[in-house]
């Protein structure tokens, strides 16, 4: 393994950090703030560090194996984790560094799952550094591959294999680097149009870009105590279909820009997403109504709590807790399907729902004539026997993984919703979940081991479990 | 498809089902029930329309497609199921059809589900009716491949395959007739040494017939309000190894009248459900030892839920819904995993987790080193690739229908908790869940849609999901 360019990299992600603290670091001078000298510290300290150690190491030859490029990303997003939880501690803000890193990895991993009794007493600048989180974890992947192939040529598609969520990996251009470049300048057309929408409604640019942040990286910390429900019905709108737009796989917007828009409607997966979105409104909309009494804002409820459920997002405008249990069930499995494939959501990602469900017909098919071959196809095109098995494995240790980080939590001796809904919107990088969990409390009620666990399940949940698996396993380590 | 040949299969174990009817009649012959005419009609009801029907058929060839076979298999049980529901209407101790078809399928898939609230105010013949039925349905393979076999010669492996719980098929001599036999036989063994055992308890013979059935088929229907819990230790402990012991693969014991008992050592299955085992109840004792204050009781109380739920039996000695969560989501787990393959529990069965881990493993490897072949072996044999892909297939199935089925139940608008546990504990056919479903409830809290959807989930998991979904494919209809 190649020690020297794994710390290289991990450095320079830091270098990259340091840097962009200085959007708090701004926010907390605009807004004088005590935090401005937490960030100022870190940046500097973690700046200098990274960049001394990194020029005692001569990382030689810049040829990534796969195993490095898995090992780099997730030492990576530990790292990151790391740092970032420096300045709250520092502001006093919060004070537990457990708790920091918890709210920190919680950002990075587009979350949004919170210790913070009240965020309304928080600073602006910290505010600010929370949401920013969720806007770098949202396309982490593109930071990373930026950071990396600036010397190298094409090599880290082994990265972009590990952070890219979803089953299949496609390149929209020749070079890795380009193809983080468009999905780059997507992502952030995308949020600023969302940075305009919401100014249009009224909030000033702090919380319009906090608020676009969470939706853009599908994170979900909020600013109020109350999360979203105390805006009005525009900004409600607004957010709830951004959230789904940043639910949609980012290659169909690079169709859309060149035009190919018969694609579009060509794309099972999107069209699954938005015929699960339009069911899961409709139930719940017909099963909340008599809470409501009124059609549009049951309506407007149902939309933004799927949207943001499904997205993995957590933003909430109603105690979905309260709800009736239909509703609550049909959330908790919206939990588990997520976003679609190569968007910033988490879950298990609609292409893979429907490759499993081509699979199981094949299978069955299979069953009755045993003697013909068949074939699982998506948008017209083939699909190779090992990403359908390994759709099939990958949720075999999705769920393996749920169950170990359900017993682990349930020694905390929580209850039964509340244990396992925790672990289900960490792992799915929801947020909030129900009972003790849900959108009107937080997870301040767990001990530090718990909230340790938690964490990891985020990072299981983000980096869809292989790379940081890989970090456990003995055959990594040894030397070849 | 040969309508002709299913057909007749279906009405000849009808009449099967008619004779075995007989041990509920003599029962409540010998105490002198009114119930003893509710079962003669039904028996000579339903044999002589099964026989003059089949009179009318002349099934032609006796080959079967295996299509045919499972289609065989799943109109049997369904058939089995609204017969065998008959005589507790007609006896007016279920006065509801929908209520007396539950009741009937939870016997035969070994569930032990109930939606009687006291248990002790039905009469003999009845109960030990419902008992049978879980020790018919625990090798209800068997005996439809004897029912089969008389006439054809060795055709009915597909059906064995429909049925034989777990992902290999292995025929333990040529000739699948002569392997039931083997089978059928060690399973009368082994109920006949319990029975005895539990004679040795004290227990009557009724008593002790109707609890080893339950043990035997892991069903868990009990004739006490309070299932097992009032019997003494002795008997608890006989019935708790006793679960365990019908938790193993039954071709394990045919090796071991074969003497060849080292291959048992080999098992790494068996290797696995026993380390399950002790650790769930090592956790568990630790966990409940404040509640008891003892530590004899405390291990008698986990070894026996442990024991009960693992195996999918569903016996109780102790309240475990008022236990702490993490023995509670420890006992939710073992659900989900069930006993071993090729036993009469029911789960995802131990040797799909260690297959599911296996290939896991592979996948890790493989991403570490991309141009290495990996091969999954179990027992030292090479897993051929169909079987893994298989069973990862299979949990994708699974777990999507165990979603469908929880999101149908939730209309019912129960709680959280009762609403997961209900569809967990029908779906890998154990009996009890939790909260409102506890060991100390039952399933009367449910409306008749949920009633017949929970119905539906104790098939599916009984034939392990594919015969059941084949009868709702419009391929499986289709002339070719």
């Amino acid at each position: 393994m190649n020690y020297k360019l794994i710390l290289s990299t991990v450095l320079k992600v830091i270098k990259i950090e340091a840097v962009l603290m200085l959007l708090p670091l701004i926010t907390a001078l605009i807004y004088k703030e005590d935090c401005f000298y937490s960030f100022l510290i870190t940046m500097v300290v973690a700046f200098t560090i990274a960049h001394v150690v990194q020029k005692f190491i001569k990382p030689g030859e810049f040829y990534f194996y796969a195993k490095d490029g898995l090992i780099t990303v997730s030492l990576t997003w530990i790292a990151v984790s790391l740092v970032g939880a420096v300045p709250f501690v520092l502001s006093g803000e919060i004070p537990s560094f457990i708790d920091a890193f918890f709210e920190t990895v919680s950002g990075f991993t587009t979350t949004g799952a919170s210790i913070l009794n009240d965020v309304e007493s928080m600073s602006k600048g910290t505010l600010m550094w929370r949401s920013f989180s969720h806007f770098i974890g949202g396309m982490g992947v593109l930071v990373f591959i930026m950071a990396i192939t600036r010397k190298t040529t094409d090599r880290p598609i082994h990265i972009l294999r590990a952070e890219m969520p979803g089953p299949i990996v496609s390149k929209l251009v020749p070079r890795s680097k380009d193809t983080a470049k468009i999905l780059y300048l997507i992502y952030m057309g995308l949020t600023s149009i969302l940075v305009v929408l919401l100014l249009f409604g009224g909030m000033d640019l702090f919380e319009s870009l906090t608020h676009a942040f969470g939706a853009a990286g599908t994170g979900g910390f909020g600013i109020k105590n109350n999360s979203i429900a105390g805006y009005s019905p525009y900004i409600q709108w607004v957010l709830a279909i951004g959230m789904l737009v940043f639910g949609i796989n980012f290659n169909l917007f690079y169709l859309i820009l060149l035009k190919k828009i018969g694609v579009i409607f060509k794309s099972s997966e999107l069209r699954t997403y938005v015929l699960i979105v339009i069911s899961a409104v409709a139930l719940i909309t017909f099963n909340i109504y008599p809470l409501y009494n009124n059609f549009s804002s049951a309506i407007r409820s149902a939309t933004f709590q799927t949207s943001s459920i499904m997205t993995t997002t957590g933003y909430a405008t109603a105690d979905f807790n309260a709800w009736p249990n239909l509703s609550k069930i049909i959330l908790f499995t919206l939990m588990f399907i997520g976003g679609c494939a190569g968007s910033t959501a988490g879950g298990l990602k609609v292409s893979r729902i429907v490759i499993a469900l081509k699979k199981i017909k094949a299978e069955l098919k299979k069953l009755l004539y045993p003697n013909t071959v068949s074939v699982v196809k998506l948008d017209g095109e083939k699909i190779d026997e090992g990403v359908t098995s390994g759709v099939s494995t990958y949720m075999s240790i999705y769920f393996i993984c749920f169950v170990i980080l359900t017993v682990l939590i349930s020694f905390n001796g929580l209850s039964f919703e509340t244990t396992v809904s925790s672990v289900s919107a960490c792992f799915n990088n929801i947020g909030p979940g129900f009972d003790l969990v849900g959108p009107t409390s937080n997870y301040s009620v767990y001990n530090g081991f718990s909230k340790i666990v938690l964490s990891i399940a985020m990072l299981l949940g983000r980096l869809e479990i292989y790379p940081l698996l890989l970090l456990l396993m003995p055959t990594t380590w040894k030397k070849k």
